[in-house]
């Protein structure tokens, strides 16, 4: 009894989507690596000759992320905003993960924004390889989080189907706006 | 890339939640068998210690699952509606399965309906035991399955988050009223 699993927060459900996916020696993108947690992951998901491109627009992420992923060769950071990402990746990548909200740990006050979300999330889906995952873990329990979440999930609604497949997974029985994730499948 | 893996249907992510949780020697329930996919799934998952009791109201459903499961020992069928399962069943179990919606393959106007299937699932979070899982994918695209779909997910978003945690999985950018799968754990 005490072993059972717990049914699986979305972070831990987008892992595994995105473990399943990703292949050793892909490149994939954490567009938002707050506190690394992310980029370590998908560290090991690519191993060694593959490579992590990592953006966030806070100094603080930045280093804590360099400190989490210990300057791992594999991973490459860049202090810029997400909305940024086609200036340093052209190729197709195999997947690209989001984390929505403020720096855990951080200020509460500089969260993502609406807008600078919707660029870089549409230029993600330019970005993504066919047959790639794109990954957004929206945090809605902060002022602007709703707005944000809400017209993140409007824009992937309005995905066209015969090109993406847009799954969505939440808890939906509490009362404190618990984050959901959106797992946005480019269609081979 | 031809192998790549696409996004889980609901009811691959419903059989791959429910695959971390069983153990071999549980006793189960599948509450509609329909055409016995999910009792031979669930019969594996037990093993031939373990019990699955499966409900049908038709007698086509429980004849093409007794064919599917090759009569096995460790699977029980009840000509009866899923309403009665606790009729059946006293002891807690470790999972119940839902499958909402008319029988692939058979009669569409011979539905689940709304009445009937809250009663039978307010049943089965009384008959789950501690740490148990309870699935239910429902399908909406036929006539009276988006008030059922409604009528289910608002019972299930009313569930005590102090006793029970309530997943939803579903695709959000397909225009034909895909099913959504509803998690339901009743917490150790």
């Amino acid at each position: 009894m005490g072993n059972l699993p717990k049914l699986p927060r979305p972070t831990e459900m987008a892992h595994r989507l995105l473990s399943e996916r990703i292949q050793k020696g892909d490149t994939v993108i954490d567009a938002t690596v707050g506190n690394g947690y992310d980029t370590l992951f998908l560290s090991n998901c690519v191993g060694e000759n593959g490579c992590v491109i990592g953006f966030d627009l806070q100094a603080v992420a930045i280093e804590k992320t360099r400190e989490r992923t210990g300057n791992r060769p594999n991973v490459i950071l860049h202090h810029s905003g997400h909305e940024t990402l086609d200036n340093f990746v052209a190729a197709p990548v195999a997947a690209i993960t989001f984390n929505l909200g403020y720096l855990p740990g951080g200020d509460k006050y500089l969260i993502t924004g609406k807008a600078s979300t919707l660029t870089a999330l549409q230029k993600s889906v330019t970005l993504l390889k066919a047959g790639g995952l794109l990954t957004v873990v929206a945090y809605i329990g902060h002022e602007g989080g709703p707005e944000e979440g809400e017209a993140v999930s409007d824009w992937a609604s309005s995905l066209d189907q015969d090109n993406f497949s847009v799954a969505r997974y939440e808890f939906q029985n509490q009362k404190n706006s618990p984050p959901f994730l959106l797992a946005i499948e480019k269609r081979p």
